[in-house]
Protein backbone atom coordinates (compact mmCIF):
# COMPACT_ATOMS: atom_id res chain seq x y z
CA UNK A 1 0.00 0.00 0.00
CA UNK A 2 1.56 3.85 -0.60
CA UNK A 3 3.08 5.15 2.37
CA UNK A 4 2.77 9.00 3.03
CA UNK A 5 4.45 11.54 4.90
CA UNK A 6 2.04 13.64 6.50
CA UNK A 7 3.00 17.49 7.57
CA UNK A 8 0.71 18.71 10.37
CA UNK A 9 -0.52 21.80 12.50
CA UNK A 10 -2.77 21.69 15.26
CA UNK A 11 -4.00 23.73 17.93
CA UNK A 12 -3.43 21.14 20.67
CA UNK A 13 -6.12 22.91 23.00
CA UNK A 14 -9.08 21.09 23.30
CA UNK A 15 -7.20 17.28 22.68
CA UNK A 16 -5.94 15.01 24.94
CA UNK A 17 -2.39 15.30 23.06
CA UNK A 18 -1.62 13.26 20.11
CA UNK A 19 -1.71 9.91 21.39
CA UNK A 20 -5.46 7.47 20.99
CA UNK A 21 -7.03 7.65 24.61
CA UNK A 22 -10.00 5.98 23.70
CA UNK A 23 -12.61 7.83 22.79
CA UNK A 24 -11.43 11.14 23.96
CA UNK A 25 -10.71 13.89 21.15
CA UNK A 26 -6.83 12.84 20.18
CA UNK A 27 -4.94 14.42 17.03
CA UNK A 28 -4.59 10.83 16.34
CA UNK A 29 -8.01 9.88 16.15
CA UNK A 30 -9.22 12.81 14.00
CA UNK A 31 -6.27 12.30 11.91
CA UNK A 32 -7.43 9.09 11.44
CA UNK A 33 -11.00 8.77 10.92
CA UNK A 34 -10.35 11.95 8.23
CA UNK A 35 -8.22 9.53 6.40
CA UNK A 36 -10.26 6.53 6.41
CA UNK A 37 -11.85 7.12 3.10
CA UNK A 38 -9.09 7.15 1.26
CA UNK A 39 -8.32 3.70 2.84
CA UNK A 40 -11.66 1.97 1.98
CA UNK A 41 -13.01 3.42 4.81
CA UNK A 42 -10.44 0.81 7.05
CA UNK A 43 -9.04 2.74 10.30
CA UNK A 44 -5.63 3.70 8.90
CA UNK A 45 -2.42 3.73 11.56
CA UNK A 46 -0.91 7.14 11.56
CA UNK A 47 2.43 7.68 13.67
CA UNK A 48 4.14 10.88 14.52
CA UNK A 49 7.45 12.06 15.34
CA UNK A 50 6.49 13.09 18.52
CA UNK A 51 3.64 12.21 20.88
CA UNK A 52 2.94 15.70 22.14
CA UNK A 53 0.83 16.04 25.71
CA UNK A 54 -2.57 17.50 26.19
CA UNK A 55 -2.63 21.28 24.93
CA UNK A 56 0.61 21.59 23.24
CA UNK A 57 0.41 23.04 19.61
CA UNK A 58 2.35 21.71 16.56
CA UNK A 59 3.11 24.20 14.00
CA UNK A 60 5.54 20.94 11.71
CA UNK A 61 4.64 17.84 13.28
CA UNK A 62 5.09 14.37 10.79
CA UNK A 63 3.33 11.88 11.30
CA UNK A 64 3.23 8.33 8.67
CA UNK A 65 0.24 6.60 7.09
CA UNK A 66 -0.22 3.99 4.99
CA UNK A 67 -3.39 4.19 2.67
CA UNK A 68 -4.73 1.81 0.00
CA UNK A 69 -5.36 4.67 -2.58
CA UNK A 70 -2.22 5.79 -4.47
CA UNK A 71 -2.83 9.48 -5.09
CA UNK A 72 -0.91 12.90 -5.85
CA UNK A 73 0.17 14.21 -2.10
CA UNK A 74 -2.05 17.41 -2.52
CA UNK A 75 -4.95 15.50 -2.77
CA UNK A 76 -4.07 13.92 0.59
CA UNK A 77 -3.31 16.64 1.61
CA UNK A 78 -6.91 17.98 0.29
CA UNK A 79 -8.94 15.07 1.37
CA UNK A 80 -8.05 15.00 4.60
CA UNK A 81 -8.36 18.57 5.52
CA UNK A 82 -11.94 18.85 4.19
CA UNK A 83 -12.84 16.11 6.42
CA UNK A 84 -10.94 17.54 9.91
CA UNK A 85 -12.99 20.58 9.82
CA UNK A 86 -13.82 22.37 11.91
CA UNK A 87 -11.73 20.88 13.76
CA UNK A 88 -7.93 22.68 14.12
CA UNK A 89 -5.98 20.20 12.75
CA UNK A 90 -4.42 20.45 9.05
CA UNK A 91 -2.42 19.33 6.83
CA UNK A 92 0.39 21.32 5.36
CA UNK A 93 1.52 18.85 3.13
CA UNK A 94 2.30 15.45 2.58
CA UNK A 95 4.54 13.33 0.20
CA UNK A 96 5.31 9.72 -0.94
CA UNK A 97 7.75 7.55 1.14
CA UNK A 98 9.18 4.11 1.32
CA UNK A 99 7.21 1.37 2.56
CA UNK A 100 9.86 0.82 5.88
CA UNK A 101 9.76 5.13 6.14
CA UNK A 102 9.09 5.96 9.72
CA UNK A 103 7.95 9.55 11.27
CA UNK A 104 9.44 8.28 14.44
CA UNK A 105 12.69 6.52 13.92
CA UNK A 106 13.51 8.10 11.03
CA UNK A 107 13.40 11.30 12.64
CA UNK A 108 17.16 13.08 13.10
CA UNK A 109 15.75 16.23 15.07
CA UNK A 110 13.05 17.68 16.77
CA UNK A 111 12.64 21.31 17.72
CA UNK A 112 10.33 22.74 19.89
CA UNK A 113 9.43 26.74 20.85
CA UNK A 114 7.67 28.05 24.44
CA UNK A 115 6.56 31.43 24.62
CA UNK A 116 6.38 33.06 28.16
CA UNK A 117 4.32 36.00 28.07
CA UNK A 118 5.89 38.28 30.65
CA UNK A 119 3.84 41.67 31.74
CA UNK A 120 1.08 42.17 34.49
CA UNK A 121 -1.84 41.79 32.19
CA UNK A 122 -2.87 38.29 31.20
CA UNK A 123 -3.03 37.39 27.72
CA UNK A 124 -6.00 37.98 25.83
CA UNK A 125 -5.01 37.44 21.99
CA UNK A 126 -3.44 33.84 21.88
CA UNK A 127 -4.29 32.81 25.80
CA UNK A 128 -3.59 29.27 24.79
CA UNK A 129 -0.64 29.86 22.99
CA UNK A 130 1.59 31.17 26.06
CA UNK A 131 2.69 30.75 29.60
CA UNK A 132 1.88 34.05 31.39
CA UNK A 133 4.37 35.37 34.41
CA UNK A 134 4.05 37.97 35.53
CA UNK A 135 7.52 38.58 37.53
CA UNK A 136 9.86 40.59 35.29
CA UNK A 137 12.32 37.57 34.04
CA UNK A 138 15.92 37.97 33.23
CA UNK A 139 16.10 35.98 29.40
CA UNK A 140 20.01 36.61 29.41
CA UNK A 141 20.60 34.81 32.57
CA UNK A 142 18.00 32.15 31.61
CA UNK A 143 19.73 31.79 28.34
CA UNK A 144 23.64 31.33 30.26
CA UNK A 145 22.32 29.01 32.62
CA UNK A 146 20.73 27.04 29.68
CA UNK A 147 24.02 26.77 27.87
CA UNK A 148 25.43 24.80 30.77
CA UNK A 149 22.96 21.97 30.13
CA UNK A 150 24.25 21.43 26.24
CA UNK A 151 25.39 17.81 25.61
CA UNK A 152 25.24 14.66 26.41
CA UNK A 153 23.77 13.76 29.79
CA UNK A 154 21.17 11.81 31.76
CA UNK A 155 18.74 14.24 32.40
CA UNK A 156 16.66 11.91 34.74
CA UNK A 157 16.14 15.54 36.89
CA UNK A 158 14.11 16.74 34.01
CA UNK A 159 12.10 13.56 32.93
CA UNK A 160 8.51 12.54 34.11
CA UNK A 161 7.55 10.14 36.45
CA UNK A 162 5.35 8.16 33.87
CA UNK A 163 8.32 8.46 30.97
CA UNK A 164 8.42 5.51 29.35
CA UNK A 165 11.94 5.96 27.28
CA UNK A 166 14.23 2.81 28.04
CA UNK A 167 17.59 5.25 28.60
CA UNK A 168 17.58 8.82 30.51
CA UNK A 169 20.27 9.91 28.24
CA UNK A 170 19.48 12.53 26.05
CA UNK A 171 22.04 15.05 23.78
CA UNK A 172 20.79 18.65 23.90
CA UNK A 173 21.63 20.39 21.01
CA UNK A 174 20.10 23.63 21.27
CA UNK A 175 18.50 25.48 24.41
CA UNK A 176 18.08 29.44 23.63
CA UNK A 177 16.31 31.99 25.95
CA UNK A 178 15.66 35.38 24.19
CA UNK A 179 13.27 38.40 25.35
CA UNK A 180 10.99 39.46 22.10
CA UNK A 181 9.31 42.69 23.52
CA UNK A 182 7.00 41.58 26.11
CA UNK A 183 7.39 37.87 25.37
CA UNK A 184 10.61 35.13 26.21
CA UNK A 185 11.06 32.41 23.76
CA UNK A 186 12.82 29.12 24.29
CA UNK A 187 13.99 27.00 21.79
CA UNK A 188 14.80 23.26 22.30
CA UNK A 189 17.06 20.82 19.77
CA UNK A 190 18.05 17.53 20.65
CA UNK A 191 17.50 14.48 18.16
CA UNK A 192 14.87 13.49 20.98
CA UNK A 193 13.48 14.19 24.14
CA UNK A 194 12.25 12.81 27.19
CA UNK A 195 8.45 13.06 28.20
CA UNK A 196 8.23 16.27 29.60
CA UNK A 197 11.74 17.57 29.20
CA UNK A 198 10.91 20.85 27.92
CA UNK A 199 8.40 22.27 29.95
CA UNK A 200 10.82 20.75 33.42
CA UNK A 201 13.95 22.45 31.71
CA UNK A 202 11.39 25.74 31.21
CA UNK A 203 10.31 26.01 35.06
CA UNK A 204 13.72 25.04 35.88
CA UNK A 205 15.02 28.29 33.42
CA UNK A 206 12.09 30.77 35.40
CA UNK A 207 13.64 30.39 38.56
CA UNK A 208 16.59 31.53 37.49
CA UNK A 209 15.38 34.38 35.26
CA UNK A 210 13.04 35.40 38.38
CA UNK A 211 16.12 35.81 40.13
CA UNK A 212 15.26 32.86 42.97
CA UNK A 213 18.11 30.62 41.86
CA UNK A 214 21.87 30.95 40.36
CA UNK A 215 22.48 30.38 36.81
CA UNK A 216 24.74 27.40 37.87
CA UNK A 217 21.09 25.93 39.41
CA UNK A 218 19.64 24.42 36.49
CA UNK A 219 23.35 22.40 36.02
CA UNK A 220 23.12 21.15 39.80
CA UNK A 221 19.76 20.05 39.39
CA UNK A 222 20.66 17.88 36.47
CA UNK A 223 23.75 16.30 38.10
CA UNK A 224 21.59 15.68 41.15
CA UNK A 225 19.36 13.11 38.78
CA UNK A 226 16.18 13.91 41.12
CA UNK A 227 13.32 15.27 39.64
CA UNK A 228 11.98 16.31 42.68
CA UNK A 229 14.77 19.03 43.26
CA UNK A 230 14.08 20.78 39.83
CA UNK A 231 11.70 23.46 39.00
CA UNK A 232 7.58 23.23 37.83
CA UNK A 233 6.85 21.61 35.00
CA UNK A 234 6.06 24.87 32.52
CA UNK A 235 2.44 24.38 31.68
CA UNK A 236 1.81 22.88 28.24
CA UNK A 237 -0.65 26.09 26.51
CA UNK A 238 3.31 28.00 25.92
CA UNK A 239 4.46 24.90 23.64
CA UNK A 240 4.33 24.21 20.07
CA UNK A 241 6.48 21.42 18.05
CA UNK A 242 8.42 23.30 15.53
CA UNK A 243 9.56 21.27 13.45
CA UNK A 244 11.02 16.88 12.58
CA UNK A 245 14.23 16.86 10.51
CA UNK A 246 15.13 13.84 7.91
CA UNK A 247 17.82 13.17 5.95
CA UNK A 248 16.65 12.93 3.00
CA UNK A 249 13.74 15.08 3.82
CA UNK A 250 10.39 13.70 2.72
CA UNK A 251 9.46 15.21 -1.11
CA UNK A 252 6.73 17.26 0.19
CA UNK A 253 4.22 18.27 -2.38
CA UNK B 1 -14.16 62.66 39.15
CA UNK B 2 -10.64 61.12 38.25
CA UNK B 3 -10.43 60.24 34.80
CA UNK B 4 -8.25 57.36 33.03
CA UNK B 5 -7.09 56.64 30.01
CA UNK B 6 -6.81 52.29 29.65
CA UNK B 7 -4.99 50.80 27.13
CA UNK B 8 -6.79 47.40 25.64
CA UNK B 9 -5.93 44.19 24.17
CA UNK B 10 -8.71 42.07 23.27
CA UNK B 11 -10.14 39.05 21.27
CA UNK B 12 -12.84 40.35 19.29
CA UNK B 13 -14.11 36.75 18.20
CA UNK B 14 -17.09 36.11 20.63
CA UNK B 15 -17.80 39.74 21.05
CA UNK B 16 -20.59 41.47 18.95
CA UNK B 17 -17.92 44.30 18.94
CA UNK B 18 -16.82 47.02 21.03
CA UNK B 19 -20.12 49.27 21.32
CA UNK B 20 -22.77 48.12 23.54
CA UNK B 21 -26.03 46.18 21.70
CA UNK B 22 -28.55 45.82 24.36
CA UNK B 23 -27.44 42.55 26.26
CA UNK B 24 -25.03 40.76 23.57
CA UNK B 25 -21.61 40.34 24.69
CA UNK B 26 -19.38 43.83 23.59
CA UNK B 27 -15.94 45.05 24.65
CA UNK B 28 -17.71 47.50 26.01
CA UNK B 29 -20.10 45.81 28.54
CA UNK B 30 -17.78 43.97 30.02
CA UNK B 31 -15.13 46.43 30.88
CA UNK B 32 -17.72 48.80 32.32
CA UNK B 33 -19.39 46.33 34.32
CA UNK B 34 -15.32 44.87 35.15
CA UNK B 35 -14.80 48.74 36.47
CA UNK B 36 -18.06 49.21 37.97
CA UNK B 37 -16.68 48.62 41.65
CA UNK B 38 -13.92 51.52 41.35
CA UNK B 39 -17.14 53.43 40.69
CA UNK B 40 -19.02 52.79 43.63
CA UNK B 41 -20.72 50.04 41.89
CA UNK B 42 -22.45 52.84 39.52
CA UNK B 43 -21.92 51.61 35.44
CA UNK B 44 -19.10 53.82 34.10
CA UNK B 45 -18.87 54.81 30.57
CA UNK B 46 -16.24 53.77 28.61
CA UNK B 47 -15.16 55.81 25.23
CA UNK B 48 -13.05 53.54 22.66
CA UNK B 49 -10.62 55.08 20.38
CA UNK B 50 -12.31 53.06 17.69
CA UNK B 51 -15.57 51.16 17.55
CA UNK B 52 -14.33 47.77 16.45
CA UNK B 53 -16.65 45.63 14.48
CA UNK B 54 -17.50 42.03 15.84
CA UNK B 55 -14.14 39.38 15.21
CA UNK B 56 -12.00 42.46 15.21
CA UNK B 57 -9.28 42.01 17.83
CA UNK B 58 -7.24 44.65 19.41
CA UNK B 59 -3.81 44.81 20.79
CA UNK B 60 -3.53 48.51 21.84
CA UNK B 61 -7.06 50.07 21.30
CA UNK B 62 -7.06 53.03 23.80
CA UNK B 63 -10.50 54.13 26.01
CA UNK B 64 -11.31 56.60 28.87
CA UNK B 65 -13.37 56.03 31.55
CA UNK B 66 -14.10 58.37 34.61
CA UNK B 67 -14.05 56.35 37.64
CA UNK B 68 -15.65 57.63 41.37
CA UNK B 69 -11.96 56.28 42.88
CA UNK B 70 -8.34 57.85 42.81
CA UNK B 71 -5.95 54.94 42.91
CA UNK B 72 -2.93 54.13 40.87
CA UNK B 73 -2.56 53.44 37.34
CA UNK B 74 -1.54 50.20 38.36
CA UNK B 75 -4.36 49.74 40.67
CA UNK B 76 -7.03 50.41 37.92
CA UNK B 77 -5.16 47.89 35.78
CA UNK B 78 -5.23 45.21 38.07
CA UNK B 79 -8.39 45.78 39.52
CA UNK B 80 -10.30 45.78 36.01
CA UNK B 81 -8.05 42.37 34.62
CA UNK B 82 -9.19 40.34 37.93
CA UNK B 83 -12.53 41.18 37.15
CA UNK B 84 -12.94 40.68 33.23
CA UNK B 85 -11.46 36.76 33.63
CA UNK B 86 -11.37 34.41 32.19
CA UNK B 87 -12.99 37.20 29.29
CA UNK B 88 -10.22 37.93 26.71
CA UNK B 89 -10.52 41.19 27.23
CA UNK B 90 -7.46 42.96 29.32
CA UNK B 91 -6.19 46.45 30.72
CA UNK B 92 -2.44 46.83 29.55
CA UNK B 93 -2.06 49.97 30.85
CA UNK B 94 -3.58 52.68 32.31
CA UNK B 95 -3.06 56.84 32.97
CA UNK B 96 -4.43 59.63 35.01
CA UNK B 97 -5.86 61.90 32.16
CA UNK B 98 -7.00 65.62 32.34
CA UNK B 99 -11.14 65.90 32.97
CA UNK B 100 -11.91 66.59 29.48
CA UNK B 101 -9.35 64.12 27.60
CA UNK B 102 -10.88 61.94 24.73
CA UNK B 103 -9.90 58.84 23.50
CA UNK B 104 -11.85 59.43 20.52
CA UNK B 105 -11.51 63.47 20.21
CA UNK B 106 -8.23 63.66 21.03
CA UNK B 107 -6.69 60.68 18.71
CA UNK B 108 -4.24 62.20 16.20
CA UNK B 109 -3.95 58.62 14.42
CA UNK B 110 -5.06 55.27 14.34
CA UNK B 111 -3.66 51.92 12.83
CA UNK B 112 -4.76 48.44 11.91
CA UNK B 113 -2.92 45.77 10.67
CA UNK B 114 -4.87 42.66 8.56
CA UNK B 115 -3.02 39.30 8.60
CA UNK B 116 -4.26 37.02 5.26
CA UNK B 117 -3.04 33.43 5.39
CA UNK B 118 -2.20 32.54 1.96
CA UNK B 119 -1.63 28.87 1.39
CA UNK B 120 -3.49 25.53 0.42
CA UNK B 121 -4.65 24.32 4.16
CA UNK B 122 -6.64 26.69 6.41
CA UNK B 123 -5.18 27.27 9.54
CA UNK B 124 -5.47 24.97 12.38
CA UNK B 125 -3.10 27.78 14.81
CA UNK B 126 -4.95 31.20 15.37
CA UNK B 127 -7.85 30.39 13.07
CA UNK B 128 -9.74 33.47 13.86
CA UNK B 129 -6.96 35.88 13.63
CA UNK B 130 -6.44 35.63 9.45
CA UNK B 131 -7.85 35.49 6.57
CA UNK B 132 -7.65 32.05 4.79
CA UNK B 133 -6.79 32.95 0.29
CA UNK B 134 -5.84 29.67 -1.06
CA UNK B 135 -4.76 31.48 -4.20
CA UNK B 136 -1.45 32.36 -4.59
CA UNK B 137 -1.69 36.68 -3.62
CA UNK B 138 1.46 39.06 -6.03
CA UNK B 139 1.48 41.47 -2.28
CA UNK B 140 4.20 43.49 -4.49
CA UNK B 141 1.25 44.32 -7.00
CA UNK B 142 -1.00 44.90 -3.86
CA UNK B 143 1.27 47.48 -2.71
CA UNK B 144 2.00 49.13 -5.55
CA UNK B 145 -1.89 49.44 -6.36
CA UNK B 146 -2.42 50.61 -2.53
CA UNK B 147 -0.31 53.29 -2.85
CA UNK B 148 -2.35 55.02 -5.58
CA UNK B 149 -5.14 55.04 -2.73
CA UNK B 150 -3.05 57.29 -0.39
CA UNK B 151 -3.65 60.99 0.32
CA UNK B 152 -6.60 63.14 1.32
CA UNK B 153 -9.77 61.59 -0.77
CA UNK B 154 -13.34 61.01 -0.89
CA UNK B 155 -13.69 57.19 0.36
CA UNK B 156 -17.44 56.51 -0.50
CA UNK B 157 -16.53 53.64 -2.76
CA UNK B 158 -14.80 52.04 0.62
CA UNK B 159 -17.38 52.84 2.84
CA UNK B 160 -20.11 50.62 4.48
CA UNK B 161 -24.32 51.36 3.95
CA UNK B 162 -24.31 51.64 7.53
CA UNK B 163 -21.30 53.95 7.86
CA UNK B 164 -22.49 57.29 10.47
CA UNK B 165 -19.72 59.69 9.69
CA UNK B 166 -20.99 62.99 8.60
CA UNK B 167 -18.21 63.26 5.54
CA UNK B 168 -16.55 60.56 2.90
CA UNK B 169 -13.57 62.41 2.86
CA UNK B 170 -10.70 61.25 4.78
CA UNK B 171 -6.88 60.61 4.80
CA UNK B 172 -5.04 57.72 4.30
CA UNK B 173 -1.21 58.51 5.29
CA UNK B 174 -0.21 54.36 5.17
CA UNK B 175 -1.01 51.14 3.55
CA UNK B 176 1.35 48.86 3.40
CA UNK B 177 1.21 45.59 1.38
CA UNK B 178 3.85 42.60 2.24
CA UNK B 179 4.66 38.98 2.49
CA UNK B 180 5.91 37.03 5.67
CA UNK B 181 6.51 33.55 4.53
CA UNK B 182 2.78 32.18 4.25
CA UNK B 183 0.96 35.12 5.29
CA UNK B 184 0.47 38.69 3.71
CA UNK B 185 0.38 41.64 6.12
CA UNK B 186 -1.63 44.89 5.06
CA UNK B 187 -0.48 47.87 7.23
CA UNK B 188 -3.20 50.94 7.45
CA UNK B 189 -2.74 54.22 9.35
CA UNK B 190 -4.81 57.48 8.82
CA UNK B 191 -6.28 59.89 11.72
CA UNK B 192 -9.70 58.40 11.55
CA UNK B 193 -11.45 55.61 8.78
CA UNK B 194 -15.01 55.06 7.87
CA UNK B 195 -16.76 52.37 8.82
CA UNK B 196 -15.01 49.07 7.17
CA UNK B 197 -12.76 50.83 5.16
CA UNK B 198 -9.78 49.17 5.90
CA UNK B 199 -11.96 45.94 5.43
CA UNK B 200 -12.95 46.72 1.99
CA UNK B 201 -9.23 48.61 0.88
CA UNK B 202 -8.27 44.70 1.80
CA UNK B 203 -11.09 42.63 -0.17
CA UNK B 204 -10.13 45.48 -3.02
CA UNK B 205 -6.05 44.77 -3.03
CA UNK B 206 -6.87 41.18 -2.77
CA UNK B 207 -8.87 40.81 -6.30
CA UNK B 208 -5.41 42.81 -7.38
CA UNK B 209 -3.14 40.28 -5.82
CA UNK B 210 -4.99 37.73 -7.19
CA UNK B 211 -4.27 38.74 -11.08
CA UNK B 212 -7.98 39.14 -11.57
CA UNK B 213 -7.86 43.09 -11.51
CA UNK B 214 -5.00 45.39 -12.94
CA UNK B 215 -3.00 47.29 -10.18
CA UNK B 216 -4.76 50.14 -11.74
CA UNK B 217 -8.10 49.47 -10.64
CA UNK B 218 -8.12 50.26 -6.69
CA UNK B 219 -8.03 53.73 -7.70
CA UNK B 220 -10.57 53.42 -10.57
CA UNK B 221 -13.08 52.62 -8.00
CA UNK B 222 -11.67 55.32 -5.86
CA UNK B 223 -12.60 57.94 -8.23
CA UNK B 224 -15.96 55.98 -9.15
CA UNK B 225 -17.52 56.38 -5.47
CA UNK B 226 -19.32 53.55 -5.85
CA UNK B 227 -19.07 51.28 -3.47
CA UNK B 228 -20.88 48.69 -5.90
CA UNK B 229 -17.64 48.51 -7.47
CA UNK B 230 -15.23 47.32 -4.98
CA UNK B 231 -14.22 44.45 -3.86
CA UNK B 232 -15.96 41.93 -1.59
CA UNK B 233 -15.76 43.09 2.38
CA UNK B 234 -12.52 40.85 3.98
CA UNK B 235 -14.05 38.58 7.01
CA UNK B 236 -13.63 40.92 10.60
CA UNK B 237 -11.04 37.84 11.69
CA UNK B 238 -8.16 39.30 9.93
CA UNK B 239 -8.24 42.79 11.47
CA UNK B 240 -6.97 43.93 14.59
CA UNK B 241 -6.72 47.41 16.23
CA UNK B 242 -2.61 48.26 16.36
CA UNK B 243 -2.75 51.58 18.00
CA UNK B 244 -4.11 54.95 18.45
CA UNK B 245 -1.85 58.16 18.56
CA UNK B 246 -2.04 61.04 21.31
CA UNK B 247 0.25 64.24 21.39
CA UNK B 248 1.49 63.79 24.22
CA UNK B 249 0.62 59.95 24.73
CA UNK B 250 -0.81 59.20 28.09
CA UNK B 251 1.70 58.63 30.69
CA UNK B 252 1.11 54.78 30.97
CA UNK B 253 1.51 53.56 34.56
Amino acid sequence: MPRYALLLEYDGTNFCGWQRQGDLPSVQKLLEEAAAPLNQGVLPTATASGRTDAGVHAEGAVADIELALDLPPARVRDAINFRTQPQPVVVLAAARVAPDWSARFDCLGRGYRYRILNRPARPALEATKLWHVKRRLDAAAMHAAAQLLLGRHDFSAYRAAACQAKSPVRTLDRLDVARLGEEVHIIAEARSFLHHQVRNLVGTLVEVGQGRRPVTWPRQVLEGLDRGKAGQTAPPDGLVFRFARYEPAPAWG
